[in-house]
């Protein structure tokens, strides 16, 4: 009779527990590194500060399962197996999914961490690992978005180039909306790398 | 007889004040947001405490005219007037300088800046019109790079997407020395430019 008592708290837990990442990147995105103590997060996530302190006893133990918790998210937002079509317009699209893995939430946070790091070496050695991981999967997705079939020797340099632009346009979205401009920069690029593609 | 002994006096001031300047910048790009105190931007300039209060009262007073200087520095890098060759390897010289403009430690400062001032609106009303100007000066340096004679109609828009590349790379930058990938990704976008631009 124990396992339909345990199954509901374990999944009550559960969902406590992903409420209070989800809250760490809504405040690292919006409020910065400094706002994203247990307290904060907590009274964001609508959770007991008692509840909260059972899941993450520490501020640096919350802030490694959110670091986790957005290179997931990055890592899934980048590994998706969508269709792409066979014509021209396959570019824009993978231009598109990078510009938007750059331009989202976890982005915004991530820019929160690498800033800290900047300075927090055990953070920044904490970090190089998923930021690697995150990287090769933003880049396949982007390199077999652009060359399916392996043929074009320009497809590996292009590749970084289109994240290189993508994660500057990210930057460039944060202190004001660059959502018009940036729309004419990813369609110029597209362009560009429709030529060189051919 | 007044003269000779304030002159230097002045002169002992100014250089106290562009020390204390360059120190905080320093201490944003290494250290980061937090760290940039008056207290500690003294020791690093080697200044006494209340010398460095003399000129900057508050953190607040200090910042401010860090940002100032920055941004300055930033403008003066972005318009050099330097002249380029005729020849293609003027694309380089021209990406080269916009990539040279976001790896320095000017950009490693404002990145912190930027970080904070997402979540700052106070600091986002200081700085937003200081980065407008910077960013025209260095689309000004770019697409007169690129274009000198205004004759391609798409030198506007490689020119703002070759600042957001070299944005990009500046923040791939921060966390781990990226210079071999990066100066293949130039090589590469040069090449990208001068094909589009022909």
């Amino acid at each position: 009779m124990n396992q339909p008592v345990r199954a509901p708290q374990q999944d009550r837990s559960r969902i406590t527990r992903e409420r209070l990442l989800a809250s760490t990147l809504d405040i690292l995105a919006v409020h910065g590194w400094a706002a994203a103590t247990v307290a904060r997060v907590a009274e964001e996530a609508g959770v007991s500060r008692g509840a909260a302190q059972h899941h993450f006893p520490t501020r640096e133990a919350l802030i490694t399962a959110a670091l986790e918790q957005m290179f997931t998210e990055l890592i899934a937002m980048a590994d998706t197996r969508e269709a792409l079509p066979d014509g021209p317009e396959r570019i824009d699209i993978v231009v598109g999914r990078a510009v938007e893995i750059y331009t989202g939430r976890e982005f915004k946070a991530a820019l929160q961490v690498w800033a800290a790091a900047a300075s927090d070496e055990v953070l920044r050695e904490q970090i190089t690992p998923l930021e690697a991981k995150f990287a090769r999967a933003a880049y396949r997705m982007t390199r077999n978005g652009l060359d399916p079939d392996g043929s074009q020797p320009l497809s590996h340099r292009l590749a970084q180039a289109t994240l290189d632009l993508a994660r500057g346009l990210g930057l460039a979205d944060t202190l004001t909306d660059d959502s018009v401009r940036r729309a004419q920069v990813v369609a110029t690029w597209s362009e560009q790398l429709r030529a060189a593609l051919r």
